[in-house]
């Protein structure tokens, strides 16, 4: 079975009313959402996002991979949330556990991460890092002027034109941004940057399949026409309102879940490279739910690494958590369990079986465990970790996270919270404009 | 002022009722703590740690710290839980954000983590890396049979023998376990290990402070006399029941506010380095309360990378949430700035701060934004992130744990919940001495 599958055997019945219950909410939020007539529709142009990119986006995105693959031994991605996490969670379940222990190779550059923080030993460590090396710069930004992404960018930028000088950086710099306009847009078309266009009707966090994470995940060398492929089948899986498909059936589930009193959802994984993933369904769920006093909590956990550590609290805290497991069901390597002579670690019962056998185990026992210990499960089985199932995992916690916060009852496309700290942080920095603001705000402090 | 300090004005009055109620029951779980008369009392071998460990424990962790550096390239610590989180968040917090990236140099070995999943890639992939290389290891378990650490051991003892040949693998071969019992006390008696105790009275979560985690702190390079300095000041700090100490006033504050309905804590930071640290945190917490049906969820956001992707829920989400923030009062590096001539981005306004100037700002922002969005909000500043300061806050935490757990009327020194999954795991997988177990989940499975 090369799809993946939705199973909620371990979920429905902690709350099969509320689940019955909600079946034409499903219907309702799904064709609202396809039909594009709901909350923040002019923020839907994710939906037909798959099918609807050409063969020719792909080559050019391919293209410009290449080339800076071959001049670059580093690229940086500049950006923060959805232009940071999508291409992040891709390229670290893709790659090798220890990648960054190696040093680049001809034509395989490391992909490195700036403006996600305002950390200036973050900022400084990686200038260091770049000192005297061949980099390259994808800068991802609507705008141009979001604080973080702006200073790491100047900064830089700044870096590169002195070592590369200012006319061969043009060509080492990319910028994905508005197509018409924007501060980034503007720089782009002076300095004559290539560029790549975020949509006006795809917001940041549902950004992964446009070039804000097609083209870093290009560069890290994976195969985005698979990708993209994968999200296409889902897409058409899910296309059909009342089909009571994967993403309405999610959508359903959790609202269930969560009208019985599960406040928290926490996405559980059993593969380390997942564990970005998880950062990236967290934006997608924290910042399109949690609004208006409500919204599940979006958690996550790396096990079994961290039965060892959430794991106590997750058998026997409060009783308003569930779980989402993304299971693996097959793995690439094949690594066995050897026997020992004096077997003094006493595990001689596990020789001979692949150490993802005994984890399989491991992922059955803790959902047996946590099911008893009254956590409903809802089970998300991935064929592999590769391109196509990735592809699809995307397409599909999208489609259902706009249906869930339909039902939900918000807008699931806007994020008004996510100025309030901006808006304090630019009057405290007396930033033109916020004059206002900043007199309001000292005033306050020195109360 | 070179102490960590506690700032509860911002929470205070979102449950100052519950506060003052809980004055006594926080004297009361402070001294049943500090008199060993409580639940659990038997594992509280760690408030006097700091005082207790003498020089020559830290000369000879130093000397044979010295010995690996010397000797690998990759020291590789094997251990889960507390026997890997502690480590990695010292080292984390200590170490260049990329520090990955470079290769290592002579007596600068790279520390890296197995035996904390069970990922059969993780394993291959680690083996791969450490093919042909100098590496020893430091294996850390109380019993030696936990089965991700020991799995993970056979592993690298075979390829470790293979390459380095089974008398010299003796000599780079440390482990860290039980000082009589055990399976792997007997095979480092038998194979002639160095071996270090990990104390009878002290559980996996409070054993940073052990061998444990400061020999594995000390390969990395990082003064371990500094670090528990720090802590031996704190011990004393919050060593007089009553005296509303710092570990007295953030146990009480949060079981007010807990009380007050703010069921989950979101440990905060500004600085990518603290990550790990905030993971050591969720054990600690998570494992010492999260049972009987009650405790604080432990939760964690780096920021400002999070405003844009939890920011929104923080900010609009259920208000059930209180925040820690970790904050940071003098960062080493001054990168400033730079005016640039087109402002094209308008952040010139910004030109002349340091970086870390503007993140301080992001962080006061946020905390008002937050505290307005009905966002009760602890502050615990730190005079800086170096070792001092860590000992102080692991062992404030750690001391705050305790009290904390009492104040809730669980024993913050057990982890009974941790057990349901292995037994589930060992029954699935025909342990020896499991039949009964195995027979009833397979009954279980198959109807």
């Amino acid at each position: 079975m090369k799809t993946i599958a939705l199973d909620i055997r371990h979920a429905l019945y902690f709350a099969e009313k509320e689940y019955d219950a909600l079946k034409d909410a499903a219907t309702a939020a799904s064709s609202t959402l396809d039909a594009g007539t709901g909350a923040g529709a002019d923020f839907t142009g994710w939906v037909k996002l798959p099918s609807e990119t050409s063969a020719e986006t792909v080559a050019r995105i391919n293209a410009t991979a290449a080339r800076l693959r071959e001049a670059c031994d580093y690229v940086v991605c500049v950006g923060i949330g959805g232009s940071y996490l999508g291409a992040k969670a891709v390229v670290t379940a893709l790659q090798d556990n220890f990648a960054d222990h190696y040093l680049p190779r001809p034509s395989e550059p490391k992909l490195l991460f700036a403006g996600q923080n305002i950390s200036g030993e973050y900022l400084e460590e990686l200038c260091r890092l770049l000192e005297g090396k061949r980099f390259g710069i994808i800068v991802i930004s609507k705008s141009g002027t979001t604080t973080e992404p702006a200073i790491a960018f100047r900064e830089l930028k700044d870096l590169l034109e002195k070592q590369a000088g200012k006319e061969k950086a043009k060509d080492l710099i990319v910028a994905v941004t508005d197509g018409r306009r924007g501060a980034l847009r503007t720089m782009a078309d002076k300095e004559g940057y290539e560029t790549y266009v975020i949509p006006d009707n795809v917001g940041g966090r549902f950004s992964v399949l446009t070039p804000v994470g097609l083209l870093p995940i290009a560069v890290a060398g994976h195969d985005i026409a698979t990708l993209l492929q994968g999200a296409k089948d889902m897409e058409a899986e899910t296309a059909h309102p009342g089909s009571d498909n994967l993403a309405e059936k999610y959508a359903r589930m959790r609202n269930a879940l969560y009208q019985s009193g599960k406040k928290i959802e926490i996405l559980v994984n059993f593969n380390p490279k997942l564990h970005f993933l998880a950062e990236w369904w967290k934006q997608l769920y924290g910042e399109s739910e949690g609004k208006n006093g409500k919204g599940i909590f979006p958690a996550s956990v790396d096990l079994t690494t961290d039965l060892h550590s959430m794991g106590q609290w997750i058998q026997d805290g409060e009783r308003t958590i569930f779980e989402t497991v993304l299971s693996v069901r097959k793995t690439p390597v094949e690594r066995r369990i050897r026997m020992n002579a004096e077997n003094l670690d006493g595990i001689n019962y596990l020789a001979g079986k692949t150490v993802d056998e005994v984890n399989a185990q491991a992922e059955l026992g803790t959902l047996l465990a946590h099911e008893e210990g009254g956590v409903p499960v809802v089970r998300i089985e991935l064929p592999a970790i590769d391109e196509y199932s990735l592809g699809q995992l995307i397409y599909f916690f999208e489609k259902a996270c706009g249906v869930s916060g339909y039902i939900l009852g918000v807008n699931p496309f806007d994020q008004p919270g996510v100025e309030a700290y901006k808006k304090n942080m630019f009057a405290l920095l007396e930033k033109p404009g916020y004059e206002e603001e900043s007199k309001a705000i000292k005033e306050k402090l020195n109360k």
